[in-house]
């Protein structure tokens, strides 16, 4: 028979985060109908309560799927074939929404930088400025690969002095780190379960502005299972379109009651201390940091240069083995580079100096001298 | 503060179907790194596994999402806009399968019967010799608004008299009902794990046959989410291609032990009697079946015609009320005229003899007279 471990994982990975025992608890929860009134609330409930934290007045979509489902969503709900879009990247993560829009037929620009580096509003003003085509820009806030977080609020005001949509990837930034839906003026908004919000991966949310509503209407790229159209007019009754997974759900019902009591500017600031608390002691420990512009680094995920002569899985199998600490590692081009040490949702200080006092007695077993 | 309820309800509704308490338990498992060798293993027992259900030596994707979107996997994985497709409909899932193909560009020559009957080989094999250009046949294998299975084994052998493809709903029969994938020769097969494996909702899991592959690699439709190449690549090393659902993973690979040990035959020979059983005390309550014919009437759900006089509403309500048994309501036009008894996964005579009992003593409140 399957044997399936129990131990809790110090997990250090920017999500799935570690879920807290009241919202496993819920996740477990035996089925009800997923049309009836009981779940209606739950659709209700976390719906509604999710606008507090996208900081929108609109609706907000939940999809069953991952947050790469929701930034399907984004593209297909908002644009033509043949579209001319901006496809500013800073990452693994700006590439695959660029490659999400070129697969279904649009054209895609790309504004893109070096791994490390944030984007800068004056190049995608330019950008727009030199090609009147360009229909949307797509942007990543928090690049997960990288650990950098984009000028979002500065993109988002060049991109309002044209007439265009702004499509965000917030998967690793919504519920963390500020993200203003409205008062941005952004037009898409696309996050996941794991993330932030402290419940297992299996949800995307996206929300769409009036201008993006607009656009919906307007488009023409297929899309069914991910139709926002069809979760808005669903939702409005207390369903959904499609079967939900309703153990994510039940979750999630319980995460947003943590996060409200909680409150939005404390878990900012949560995030914003453990984030410079976590950069202080790699540095601390000799290690370079792949953001080296503090201004732009990720307060939910922070990217850490490998020494020269160990590698990644060296350190990562320490970790683990000895330390049961689970980091990450690079992504596309920075995987054997790079290991990122995930802080975001579930987070607590002591979590990262547990962390850095563990990843310095590894590296000093490995031979690094800094 | 959020309040969820606890109690358990005897959900007799065609999925998601009541969840046993070790896949529960399950379910509710701490977070682990969803690229590490602890999930890998997840990965390969169950995907591995699901193949002995199927009864295919192809490989099956899991896919975080509801059946619906297995279905648009089955569609953007095989098909290119334009392509011709016979669209097998004997309801309402039959239509959405339609749907998808013409949102997606596909030409959809419909094959509709009225709800409650079942489609017939002949017609099929008919309407392929009339038009050489269709390229594949969508169908479902069991119609969950309607109770009615179809002759898939039948259907099948009529489409492999020609060059064409067959795609299978089979949401609400595999893993309950005989479905043979390879010796039937089905082109691609899709199911939920919200039906007969007694797991939450949240995963879809498909199969391409050799031709379904090379249909893949001519397929024009765009896809990213849901292309089963990126599945196959990624499940190859123990992995998904975006953040998995992992909380339903944990219970699928449960569930996977419990129906392996109860035996393919096992289930189904239960799955055969319940349905008779369901059937024969519906009658012996009074009531009609919509499923007239007893050769096509489906072992998963039974759909009932609400008597005259009485509203479905009426008889759904005091059933959750009184009895704390929940039943399905009618779909699209048979909204309102049907109601629904689900009995796939974890069922057993006695919650049909309950379920039956507490019906009859309802519809004797609610002055219903056979």
């Amino acid at each position: 028979m399957t044997q399936q471990k129990t131990r809790t994982l110090n997990l250090r990975i920017p999500g799935p985060t570690p879920v807290p025992d009241d919202i496993l608890a819920a996740v477990g929860r035996p089925m009800v109908n997923h049309r009836g009134k009981e779940f209606a609330g739950i659709v209700q409930r976390t719906t509604d309560r999710l606008k507090d934290f996208f900081l929108t007045s609109q609706e907000v979509m939940i999809l069953s799927a991952s947050g790469t489902g929701g930034l399907e969503a984004a593209v297909v709900n908002t644009l033509s074939p043949g579209d001319s879009v901006l496809a500013v990247s800073i990452g693994s993560f700006g590439e695959r929404f660029a490659t999400i829009a070129e697969t279904y037929g649009a054209e895609v620009k790309p504004l893109s930088y070096e791994w490390g580096q944030a984007a800068n509003a004056d190049d995608v003003r330019a950008a727009l400025k030199e090609d009147a085509k360009i229909k949307a820009v797509l942007v990543t806030h928090n690049e997960t690969s990288t650990g950098v977080t984009n000028p979002l609020a500065e993109i988002a005001s060049a991109v309002r002095e044209f007439d265009k949509l702004i499509l965000v990837d917030a998967v690793s930034s919504l519920g963390a780190i500020p993200m203003e839906m409205d008062s941005w003026g952004l037009d898409c908004v696309v996050t996941g379960s794991q993330k932030g919000w402290m419940v297992p991966p299996g949800l995307a949310f996206a929300s769409l502005s009036e201008r993006g509503w607009n656009a919906y209407e307007q488009s023409k790229m297929p899309r069914f299972y991910f139709d926002l159209g069809k979760h808005r007019d669903s939702q409005a009754k207390g369903q959904t379109p499609f079967t939900p997974a309703m153990s994510i759900f039940f979750g999630l019902d319980i995460a947003l009651d943590r996060m409200a009591a909680e409150g939005l500017e404390s878990i900012f600031t949560r995030h914003k201390k453990i984030g410079a608390f976590t950069r202080a002691g790699v540095q601390r420990l000799g290690l370079e940091l792949l953001c080296q512009d503090e201004r732009f680094a990720s307060d939910t995920v922070t990217a850490v240069k490998c020494p020269e002569g160990i590698e990644v899985s060296a350190i990562r199998n320490a970790m683990e083995d000895d330390y049961n600490i689970i980091l990450a590692g690079g992504q596309g081009k920075l995987s054997g580079k790079i290991f990122r040490i995930g802080h975001l949702g579930l987070v607590q200080e002591e979590d990262i100096s547990s962390t850095l006092e563990a990843l310095g007695e590894t590296l000093g077993k490995l031979g690094f001298k800094p």
